[in-house]
């Protein structure tokens, strides 16, 4: 089969590989229609991380069963399916809680798997033409009928869609709250548009790319440009001087300065002077434990220095964590039937499987206009 | 009347100063029969705070209504109450969602009010023969009959009890589970009380001082002395290596290692190792938004170096802040009034108020046995 | 002042009354500018209560304050300001749980009081041009500047809107739930809008009046015409014959078959069919302890012929009673105010005060596209 | 193997039946050593169920797993478990939710399956040497090293003690709470057991048999004798006329008044009479959609004459339905473990499997002190 493989830093190729194949009864197989780029795929395009040089990238999968394991009961081959991009085996005692993020089965040794993802197990990934779904009754989303016409929008419910959600769940949002979103990448778009649906009374989000600022505005957020420093100003001047009744951080420890100057504990700080007393912060942007490429010593350490003083005094709670799609994607799978969601209005570029390095490419160099990129496989 | 007041740093005097009156029609005057020194008091007591000379100190406080605005329906003179520490006006936006600790009215300019403390509002404190109580049909909680024979049980309810409750709220606590609390002074053992009357399977309490661990074990909890900084380690061990399932700060920003030396963000590192992926923090011991004594940059700017990397890879989540009294102490009152509960088990020492200096050299002094001091007015 | 008075079944006009003054130091005296006419008052219209002969009517009120208590801190002459139709007093066990609809202290002796209305205190309504508002600091809600612009949609903050919201909060509605709501009155009008607000995805309204199922489905939610009584069918087949998540019954004990006959128990055992096993329901159509003009034995008893068993069975759960509506007032005005909902979509008829008595005959009838009504005090 | 096998009305046997065996990948095999005779077993003995002659019995289940299917991974073969009761897939919509009481797929055409249980699917009992489990991963509780020294508490996991605790969830019973049960069965006693672990001040058992009542006073509940049908006024009177903060009915439609005689809606009404305005009812005492052999027309039709109008004016709550075991197991197994719950204690009489007839015959008859019986397996 044909499959986006990782050479080596801001190296990727599609190659010929041995075609992805049922290993265990609990497996599925996949034929996959649609597959995106995430912005997490970027940390090891880049050569971030420790993944391995061939390894298959892609944990945002959707596509149809083409056969099923003996012990699958509830999937049946022609099901169209989408994939949350966390593997989990749905019977620990974290799966049992709904933390599938953190399942400690499918990856043994730490808490939580993925396909395609450095250090999240031994799962290819599925920017290719098969893949291989372990735990397959507990981890396919099966789509409603017709869904093949809104596949760029039941793909988002793989990761960004619920992500971004998550991230106001964290926050504990709502309604009626207003929200600031540190982020307008495809994750904090989500979130703003999570909000909104939610049914926030104003949205702000803050980025300084102009491209995406204006996709915020269109789907309802308010943009605010940082360019000039100036969003924490701008977010005190909408909300009275109190702040927002809540936050999301959308961006993680890579996230610079207006200069473009890499300072980890800026979007944090931030949060804490632009969420008001007693408001909530979600945290979907990653932190890394450890980042041996960091710009000082903190960073390499993992830490950040963080306003803790005013955190507390502010009375302040905040909740982190990689997302447990299984929490959400059903219920946004709803909305996106019903014609309540369309979370595609975020997706600039559609490719064709062959043509994945050039969008990792532009989307890695956040060549203007190129916000989230999906790939179709097959056909 | 006579009141215990501040003249500078560790010297505290009770002098006679004028009677404390009837100044709002909503306002009620109560006789103090019992009030206590807190742990917080020794900030003002040391001369870490900018509170003025002559202040009156106080915001534990308990007694009877003997005068009652004119605008005051609910409570009676002769009612036996006992008083919040914040005060609150129980009609803002934030008294309407049950966030009495940062009232909006109370203290104008700032979100949260207090007696007898630095920055908590013009409000005299409590450790004296007669307190003014502001807002007093919501502020005050009327005690069931007999309530004199407890009273030093009730008089915990005035923030103490609510203070370690609250830390198992924000971190989240559930029936069954296993919580790490670090510290082990009045507030901490409170933390440990409320773990167990709401149901935790296991409460581990961290402290170096073998007085109060034994406290500690005497209210059901496993101590852990840290004396030889092997905390970490005996939390892990004592969890399966996982970590608890949740964690209450209950030291604040004068933490200190195991050979006394102020390390600010020690206990907050600990708990992101000692509590599990996904599990939470509450954190009610007081960090400081600015500093200028603090032992380095980072402390003289209410910061600290926080393992964000980690605490998000573990997807933790954690709340922080004064407790809303009002929030928990109804529901305390009806343990203590049934039985249920008996806080008064920490408290180590009962003087006539006339004592109160020697009470604040040797509480300060964390002189061995020392626990807890209540103070008792009139005859 | 000129107020609307009751005089007698379907008998009411508009008379010089004494005018309103302030009676306690924590009253407000209000100018009426809007006030509505809601179906609760057709209750006492219709002479089926023991409402007084010369009772001011009228407990959705809103206008501005033209004169304070000595008491008042928070509320300042001038400001615009909602009240909500329950009065409470801000400070019993039941105000601070958020219970305002429950106080125990503005109606002694019974749970909850309100403006104008049989058995909910001495409180006079505000169907006239004054109105007397207790524990003003507690109750009124201060509405943004420029409110007078959107007066028809903030008036609907003290009663309906939040009544309606408050039903898909008894049925536990989450965001992408199927609902099924009894009734398009104006209650359940406001029921369909909140639960379209808080993201639902399919929001299906029974009743059998044509005009008020056009208007459903002007906000956005699928009429269910019942005149042929297949309203259990129809919401069904639209659930996959599983049912609606969740449901909200606001019609109350006057339920009317397709025939036009009382059958007090009809709503309530539809709900049972058309909501899913564990799903929800919400009650806030009033249901009377006792009825002595009820159908038959059962009815005079305040009871209903109850299909508990299918109820257990599917393990549902429901929870009643009148709204509590400090508790989203504040929520539903700040999506006003940010243009995110605009309720007055459902007022049909906007009256001087002097046509009150034509304004509640038409709506007592159900003449049709008589849907709710306005009326307008002064100018 | 040996198995207590139904062969009509008051008609049980222990015979040699045919080895249970593993039928599927994900099934495992487990070698009873303790199972319980359960309060519902008792409807099928008495003949008013449609269980077929031949039907193994027994829902309350532990023992060793001694084989596992293909696709078995965390179980393994010598681990002792303990069996929630409901049998559930882990993959369906219902289970997602953590509603494994109602899932979709393991009993097909109905929600919910159980071992050995009319209308609850193909499954048989545990009352027998062997038991076959479905669902393996999901549905076996693993128990802690050195189990065996409590298997009787351990056991009661399987069902009453988490359905007695599902009662106070399903009631929303918060620290502090005071609580009436009607019922001092077994799971009316576990539901008072575990309303005083989770911290109620005041726990209230309303029955007519004297050894139950005892058995309730010795866990730490007030026993409210109803003998002389006084139970509703000893309730108001110990809660100051204002009834319980929330109740729970552990009885169901088999439901007697003081004589003996069946009235259905007994305990519900006298819940709502002795729960306090806007406090909340649990409900796990089984109520049936139909009973043909009722008392009357309405319970025929599964209906109760329900005093709805009062339940509305106090805007009181309720939720239903069969436990979802896996919701309470694991942390109710954390607090056996750490000795924080002794259950066992309600355990009356321990017999071999072969004696299991004689248990039912004393149980059925409810013959003094006969209060749960616990069956030994094996040697």
């Amino acid at each position: 089969m044909k499959a986006l493989v990782y050479n080596g830093p801001r190296d990727v190729a599609v190659k010929d590989v041995p075609d992805a194949k049922i290993e265990k009864p609990t497996d599925v197989l996949v034929k996959i229609t649609t597959t995106n780029i995430c912005g997490s795929d970027l940390h090891m395009y880049e050569g971030r991380t420790d993944v391995k040089q061939g390894q298959i990238l892609g944990h945002e999968n959707l596509g149809v069963v083409i056969d099923a394991g003996s012990a699958v009961e509830r999937v049946k081959v022609g099901d169209r399916v989408c994939l949350p991009f966390n593997i989990s085996c749905g019977v620990c005692e974290n799966c049992d809680r709904g933390l599938t993020g953190f399942c400690l089965i499918a990856n043994p040794g730490r808490a939580g798997a993925a396909y395609g993802y450095s250090q999240m197990g031994p799962y290819s990934g599925g920017q290719a033409e098969l893949l291989r779904v372990p735990y397959a009754d507990f981890n396919c989303l099966v789509l409603p009928p017709g869904a093949e016409e809104k596949e760029n929008d039941y793909v988002l419910l793989s990761d960004i869609f619920p992500t971004g959600y998550h991230a106001t769940e964290l926050a504990r949002m709502r309604v009626g709250d207003s929200v600031v979103i540190y982020g307008a990448g495809p994750v904090g778009l989500m979130a703003a548009y999570s909000a909104i649906i939610k049914g926030a009374s104003k949205v702000m989000v803050v980025d300084t790319h102009k491209d995406r600022l204006a996709l915020a505005e269109k789907i309802g957020a308010i943009p605010i440009d940082n360019s000039d420093e100036s969003a924490v100003d701008q977010v005190l001047s909408l909300t009275g001087k109190k702040g927002a009744d809540c936050g999301c951080e959308c961006v993680g420890y890579q996230c610079c300065d207006h200069t473009g100057k890499e300072v980890p504990n800026l979007t944090m700080n931030n949060l804490v002077k632009t969420v008001r007393a007693t408001g909530g912060i979600g945290v979907v942007g990653v932190f890394m434990p450890k980042d041996p490429g960091g710009a000082d010593e903190l960073a390499k350490r993992g830490q950040i220095a963080f306003d803790f003083g005013k955190f507390f005094s502010k009375g302040q709670h905040m909740a982190t964590g990689q997302t447990n799609v299984k929490a959400y994607n059903r219920l946004l799978c709803k909305l996106i039937a019903a014609g309540k969601a369309s979370p595609s209005v975020i997706i600039s570029h559609q490719l064709p499987l062959d043509k994945a390095p050039e969008g990792y490419a532009n989307f890695d160099a956040r060549k203007d206009g190129w916000t989230k990129v999906v790939l179709k496989t097959g056909a």
